[in-house]
């Protein structure tokens, strides 16, 4: 009977995409889930001094259609949104993290919706892979990739 | 004098992309550099065996526009052509291995050239992250990510 409640559970949550594994000491993973969702509230508020800060010096970022983009002018220029446009929402829904010394990897969903001055709102969902490094007692992203989800 | 001929190779290999760092012991980077370069033939041969293979039984891969694919059906399925069409050509360009215990982390670039029976040819490039695990004595991918470059 246990057993089967358990087997619901598990495959309900699965088939909600709750299905999240965390490999490592909780200490580490809470502070990577703390750092991803602060990053979501920096994307919101568009505060380019935290974006760049949540990434490591030299950080990579490999927007879809570019080259690998490094160095903090870069990143700050991929991430600087036009006159007009905002990002209401942001959220990075992990699904796996696993801590491997001072360095981590991370993949799963995120989603967002952008506002325009006109009014007019567009809304997107993709998947990532990050692989985080502790620099400093800080855990930050050094690589980050993504691309969408249809 | 030696200093100036050394610099410049440094910027000539920079310039040219050839600023390729491995972080770990060697038989290690090298297992994965031939690993990567097997991959390769096995995309052109269409060897969808050894391609399957070349993934941990668990892997993840994310392919543009679709959610994130487990399993060897839905790995199979992704990497399984077409009639009449083929892959003429691959190649993987790691920038960067670091190897971290039994994982690894990898990303560079990738192009290739797919050929359909009408003669027609088209080539691409992307950029890609992989994290590597070591299995039974074996590197196989665990995570593959890739995306377009323009």
């Amino acid at each position: 009977m246990k057993f089967t409640t358990t087997l619901f559970i598990l495959l309900f949550s699965y088939s909600l995409g709750f299905a999240q594994e965390y490999i490592g000491p909780k200490a580490e993973i809470d502070q990577i889930l703390e750092n991803a969702k602060n990053f979501s509230h920096y994307i919101v508020d568009a505060d380019y001094g935290m974006i760049l800060n949540a990434y490591t010096a030299d950080a990579k970022i490999f927007p879809d259609n570019t080259e690998i983009l490094t160095g903090e002018e870069a990143i700050l220029k991929y991430w600087t949104l036009p006159e007009g446009v905002s990002t209401s929402y942001h959220k990075l829904m992990p699904e796996e993290i696993k801590i491997m010394g001072d360095e981590a990897y991370d993949y799963g969903y995120y989603e967002g919706t952008t506002q325009r001055s006109d009014g007019s709102e567009s809304s997107w969902k993709g998947k990532y892979v990050v692989v985080w490094r502790k620099e400093k007692g800080e855990w930050k992203m050094y690589l980050d990739i993504w691309n969408g989800v249809k």
